[in-house]
Order: C-alpha cells, then structure tokens, then sequence
C-alpha cells in the first residue's frame, strides 16, 4: 500500500477540477465551499464499518464506494436538501491494495460526480482492524423549504417510495451464495439494491421545495423504524395497513423460499434508502405531481398519523404493535 | 454498554440547547445550520484511531474527546476561519464502558463549548476493532480573508507559534511509565499538550481577518512537514535557521535523558498543533500585532521561503536538507 500523500494524489487525478462552488478543494488544511445564497447549510455524517456493514467476500470494493457515499446522500434527501459537497475519512488496513482502493474511490467518486456532491477534503489513516469509511455530506436547503422528522401531523398520510424489502433479500441472497451472473431479473435488482442504493434525492428536493410534504425521513432500518421515528419526533401515533405496504417481488421470492413472512422483509429490512412522507391531505395533489415531477419513482400510500399514540400495524382490521426496525448497534 | 439510541439521548442531554445559529441540531437526519453573512464554509475532517493515534493504557478517555476535536479545529485555525459546528462519528467496540464513553463524549462537548463549535449531528456504530473517531469541523471565513497553504512568497519569513516539540515528550514521558502527579512543571506541560492540544483558533482567526500573513499551515506533522508542505503548495523553497526554533523545555530534558538531539524532537515531534505562517516584511508589523492581540501566545520567526527550490536546515551556516516529518500512515 501507498502512503498517505500518494493516495490523495491518486484520488486528486481521478476526482478533476471541481465545479464553481468550490473555492478550495482537496489539498490545503480545510476545504471551502460558496453558500448558497439564501440557503441554510445541512451536514450529515455515516459510516461503513467492515464486518459491520460489509464484508469484501461479499461486496465488491466499487459498490463500497458507492454506498459510503449513498447513505449519505440519503439523510441529505430525507432533509429535502441538495448535495452541495462531501467529506471522505478513510481507515485502512494494510492489505488493502493499491487497485482496492482505486475501486474503491472510483465508487465514491461516480456517484459525486452525478449527484453533484463534490470530493472537497477528508482523510486517510491506517487501521488496525477493520476497513473504516466515514463520509460527511453537505447540502443546501432554504429554510421554509426543509423536511425534518418532527413535521408530521395527526392526520397525515403516510406514503413510501420505491418497494421494499429489496436490500435485506439482496444481503440474503448473497449470503446464500447466490451467484451473479445466474440471477433472476428481480433477485439481480436486490442484489443491485443492497449493493449500491439510489439515494431518492430528486424525489426529496422536489417535494421539500414545493412544500408538498410535512415530514420525511429515510428508510435506513426499514420501515417500522422510520415509522417509529417520524411519529415519534412528530408527537404523533401511526398506523400501517400491512396490504398495502409495497414488497418488492424479489423479497417475496426470498422470504417465499426461506418461509419468512415478506411483510417482515419489508417492515424490518434495512438498507432499502427509500423516503417515508407525512402529507398532509391539503398537500396530498401536490404531492403525488411533485413525485411524479422527481422521476420515475413509485410512491405508496401505507398509512397514516393519529392522536393516539403508539405505533400500529393493522393486519385486516386488527391492530398489533408494529415492531422495531433492524438494529445495526 | 448501551444502544445507539440511549447513547445519542446521553449526548443531547449534556449537550443542552444549540446557539441561535444552530436551526437543526442533534437528532434529525441532517444538521441544519445558517451561514454567516457574507462568508464561505470551511470543512475539514480527521480521525482519531485506537492503537494508531492513542492507546487507553495511556490517555484517558476525556483526553481522547477534546483531541478529536482539537485536531480539526487546528485545521481551521490554519485556514482562519471561525468555528461553527461540529459532528461526531463513533466506532465503538463493546468493551468501552458507558462511563468511558461518557468522559470521551465529556472532553469532546467541553471543548465544543468553549471553541463555539457546537456539536450538531453524528452517528454512532459498532466496531469489531478499534475505537475511531472521525471529526467533521465547519467553520466560517470571508473569502478574501482566508489564509492557504499556497499563499505564500519568495521572501516572506516564517513564523510559528508556542514552543515545539513539547507533544513528542510528552508522549515520549507517558511511555516511559512517567507518573503524572510526579512530573516537575515542564513536563507535566509536555504531557498536557500530547493530550490535550490547544487548538490555535483565536491567532489564526486574527491575522486572517486583518490580512497579517500571505499563508498558513498548523503543525500535525511537525515543523518540517509543515515547512515542506507550505514551501510545496507556493511553488517556492524554504530555510529553517536551526538556532532560532523554539524547542519546548520540556522537550529539552526529554531529549538530554535520551541522547537525542532536541531539534529533532522540535522539526520532527508530531501533534504540537501550533501554526506556521508566511508573512511578508509588508505584514511583519501588523502580524506581531495581530498574534499579541490574539492572546498569550509567543511567536518566532524561525526562517523564510526563497525562490530557490527545496526545504533546507541552516545549522550554523550550513545548509542541509530538512527531513521530513512524523509519518502517521
């Protein structure tokens, strides 16, 4: 392995000038970037942990790269803000190669490149153990514009995005041995989806900019959490309708083969990085055009917020407590 | 020890109520902050990791918070910009106590309060290995106020704050099983520095706001680094006079009990965290104006950037090239 120096001029050749915005890129104490004028600054940090949140058996050096970066971008989108710029913290053992890592930064730096989040700065170390990717994502948002997890009122539908279950059915088809090249349509897209997930950022910014929604958050421990989580910052109660929760078909292909429940795939998977929305019913109009404005994303009306507390799951009429999400800690 | 979720309530609780410019603060899925009118975003990252950067046998874990965040706003002291905010990224192995965390997350909000960076977002995850700890500082500085790395002239001298080599002792101390209530004065200051560097801010900030110095750069990697770095970025060479460098006196009868040569320790000894600045015979007055109304803080002129390539160390009158500094990867 390379040293310290030697690397970041690596990542400075593949990475090219930057755009405008920046006044200072990768090379000085700090990076520095020009504010948006009129916009407040979002800052959002994540990790992958190897071991934790992946394995090199099983992911690829470039999909690392990409989902380092992802779920950073996911936060951002849940915020209905615009990526603006990002950080990269890397600690790496010493049998990391020269190509790992170049893989590993080609990843990262494809989807910086189309999600407009420029590699400004960061830092590489060695580790003693396991593969650290710390990422720091900054973004841009007015303030009116923003979406928290606190905005969600009583009464409120609740509508998801995409189909879930698809990155938890992925992990377990890999997991099972599964081999690439041999998969099916839907088994390959969850392998595709656990691997290098699409931060909903288009879908996020468009709806937080036509103020089409009053909360949001993603879908990092699947969508009980996220239910808990939105309903519980919003001092709301919620309720799923277990029918109408979308399960992508590959998950119940997976959960049909492994005899698991697919609803649980799609309540307590992880990873999905899709978007969860309180809108209120004035805004519901606005909402379903604003996401059909943002792509060709699906979005799934799967219940709502209430004055009672509590969060619910209503499997045909009857209420049961809907459980935790995936628990990464 | 205990899950994400009561860790993140533990940080919130000590933590109490964000400053006005802090619109989001801890607990959504982005940070939200306002920018100061007028100004760019500084962003810088860095990382402490366990048996790399520090080892628990020998600094304690209040220590370990306030370092993690020094470092960064060393970063931004070099740049002269302002702090603003802070995030914290944790890999935690389970064998770290909630009181361990509790001091680490203690050093870390006390220095946050008092360097007016609050701490705004982070994450917490599981380690299979070592602790790490990965800092994001964002700081505030107007556009024509910034100091760079490749800011310096041909001709400008160099100055560098406090006294050297002192952190290199005191690690140096620590491992040599040195009893802290028994230290004399010097070397309890040695030990102090190691563990809790002081991060330069109000200097850095001052001359960059009256313009006092053409660059800057702060001292992660010691003297010579810092020279080779700062000479490099401004396409310009550099001499360092051997006999005007301030070595700590602690570093001193660290380096006497040792057989070494204590300018060693001074141009080579990592983590003094003071700052190295060109200054050209124009600035020289406003500068040493400048550092004096920045505090108590002493500064040398230590030598100068030529035009003539190459880092060179004059020892009485004789030029031999400067080496390079403490390599951490």
């Amino acid at each position: 392995m390379l040293g310290e120096h030697e690397l970041i001029a690596r990542i400075r050749r593949r990475a090219g000038p930057p755009p405008a915005w920046v006044t200072l890129g990768i090379g000085d104490d700090a990076a520095v970037i020009e504010p948006e004028r009129g916009a407040r600054i979002v800052l959002t940090t994540d990790s992958l942990v190897e071991q934790i949140h992946f394995t090199r058996q099983l992911t690829p050096w470039r999909a690392v790269g990409h989902k380092a970066l992802a779920v950073n971008l996911s936060d951002l989108a849940a915020m209905g803000a615009a990526p603006r710029a990002s950080l990269l913290n890397l600690a790496l053992p010493t049998d990391v190669t020269v190509e790992d890592f170049d893989e590993l930064i080609e990843g990262f730096l494809t989807l910086a490149g189309t999600a407009g989040a420029p590699l400004v700065g960061g830092n590489i170390t060695r580790s003693p153990g396991p593969v650290m990717i710390d990422v720091t994502a900054i973004g841009s948002a007015r303030a009116r514009r923003l979406l928290t997890r606190s905005g969600g009122r009583p009464g409120d539908e609740l509508f998801v995005t995409g189909q879930l279950g698809a990155a938890a059915a992925g992990l377990a088809l890999l997991r099972a041995g599964g081999v690439r090249s041999t998969l099916d349509a839907d088994s390959a897209a969850c392998v595709c989806r656990f691997e290098r997930p699409d931060a909903r950022v288009r879908c996020g910014v468009t709806v937080a900019r036509r103020r089409a929604a009053s909360g949001a958050i993603d879908l990092s421990d699947g969508l009980a959490d996220a239910v808990h989580q939105l309903a519980g910052a919003s001092k709301a109660g919620a309720v799923i309708d277990a029918s109408e929760v979308p399960v992508h078909p590959g998950a119940m292909a997976v959960a049909a083969r492994s005899n698991q429940d697919p609803l649980t795939l799609a309540l307590s998977g992880g990873e999905d990085y899709e978007l969860l929305f309180a809108v209120s019913r004035r805004q519901r109009r606005n909402f379903l055009s604003a996401v059909q404005q943002s792509g060709d994303l699906t979005v799934t009306r799967v219940g709502r917020l209430q004055s009672e507390p509590g969060a619910w799951l209503n499997r045909d009429g009857r209420l049961e407590p809907l459980g935790p999400g995936f628990v990464h800690f």
